[in-house]
């Protein structure tokens, strides 16, 4: 039977699932999509996630991808999805993709956010989407470290449990910081994410901010290759994937 | 014993409170900061409060009043508050007021807003802090719509229940709609609500957003004095108490 490849992209909030990756007995996004998929599409369905987001992080655009004989339209795919989905996490988009297309390996670059909400007082309303830092953070310096740690590096030392066996060296595009308000992103786009990663990269910015850091001395975290160097890794919650790029 | 007045500001994610009134045995605003300051302050506490919240309304700035005997700096009992009272309600400020200040009685104005996200896709990320609409809505049109409801009206078409024996005239001093990507929002101020009247305005203005209603239909709605004469009843999530205002 010939199938068709199909390119989903997603928002969730991530607060209630225990992550992207399917587990037994757990409550995760792909779990959840994979069901919708079955009532939708009337097969079994395993979907391909891009990002394999940790448990309270969220999506502005997770993309997964799949195979399916029907050929139900993707605007009715889209629709029937919706729902069926439980309310904190929605399809998008349903777009057909090239034959094999493969969500997680076609990725060329991803872009996550990480959101610092700075002041001595917390902000209820920003409580599911962005971590409580009480101390003032000095943008410039935060901005010259970012500098330093854009472009091709070996970032072991921003990885929590690395595989000794695979290569630790990534390619950062960009690595910028804002601040709108009380809230400071940290935008930052690769072609590729160890474990813990972005975490890890903000949780060493806001060092730096704080003052504890100097901004040159990301350098010398990075040759250490060792996690005990940088910062600590931020809480989930201040997560975002918002973009994964693939080949025109 | 002397006692002084303080104001307090709040900010609180209203999802999971039974609103702004203390009852019995239900999770309220009033009554997790009563027992915080009853904790803080080491003795009974009332509060007024401005605007007396439905369950699932939020508030970026609820004011609240009391008195207390306490000598405590406001900046301690903003950080002592800050440190008992659940995430989802925060004291942004604590600051001295004259002597006998009543939040509700004191209050010029105030200022609500309704969020509306439109469109035909649910977005995870806005859900608790937003009303989705899948209908695209006129922008334009509602805007004429809410020119006619400034001023001083009648509007006991837009209150639920109203005191058949108090007046049910009210002042807007302003009722403006803009759009930033996908949320489009309501703002609201005025010299007091009646009962649901910020919920019941925002559905209203949807209905002439959707060419459901003329914008200048709603004339006849002020003059029919009935409910059943303007729109529905907007749900708690996209409302929000923005500001209260007090004389100088």
């Amino acid at each position: 039977m010939r199938t068709r490849s199909l390119k989903l992209t997603l928002e969730y909030d991530g607060t209630d699932f225990s992550g992207w990756q399917r587990q037994p007995g757990r409550r995760t996004v792909q779990g959840a999509l994979e069901e919708a998929l079955r009532t939708v599409l009337r097969h079994d369905v395993e979907v391909a996630g891009a990002g394999r987001t940790d448990a309270g992080v969220h999506a502005l655009g997770q993309v997964a991808s799949l195979e399916t004989p029907s050929d139900l339209p993707p605007s009715k795919i889209r629709a029937a999805l919706n729902g069926v989905l439980p309310d904190d996490v929605a399809v998008l988009a349903v777009e057909e993709a090239p034959e094999g297309f493969n969500a997680r390996f076609a990725a060329r670059a991803k872009h996550y956010r990480y959101r610092i909400l700075e002041g001595p007082v917390r902000r209820p309303l920003e409580l599911r989407h962005a971590w409580h830092c009480r101390h003032a953070l000095d943008l410039e310096r935060m901005r010259l470290a970012a500098a330093r740690l854009v472009g091709t590096h070996d970032f072991r030392a921003f990885a929590r449990e690395p595989d000794t066996r695979a290569s630790t060296v990534r390619t950062l595009f960009a690595l910028d910081a804002r601040r709108d308000g009380f809230i400071l992103s940290l935008d930052v786009k690769g072609d590729g994410f160890l474990y813990n990663m972005v975490r890890a990269l903000a949780g060493t910015l806001v060092e730096v901010g704080r003052g504890k850091l100097a901004p040159e001395s990301v350098d010398a975290v990075l040759l250490a290759r060792d996690r005990a160097a940088a910062g600590p890794t931020l809480p989930a919650r201040g997560l975002f994937l918002v973009e994964v790029e693939y080949a025109r």
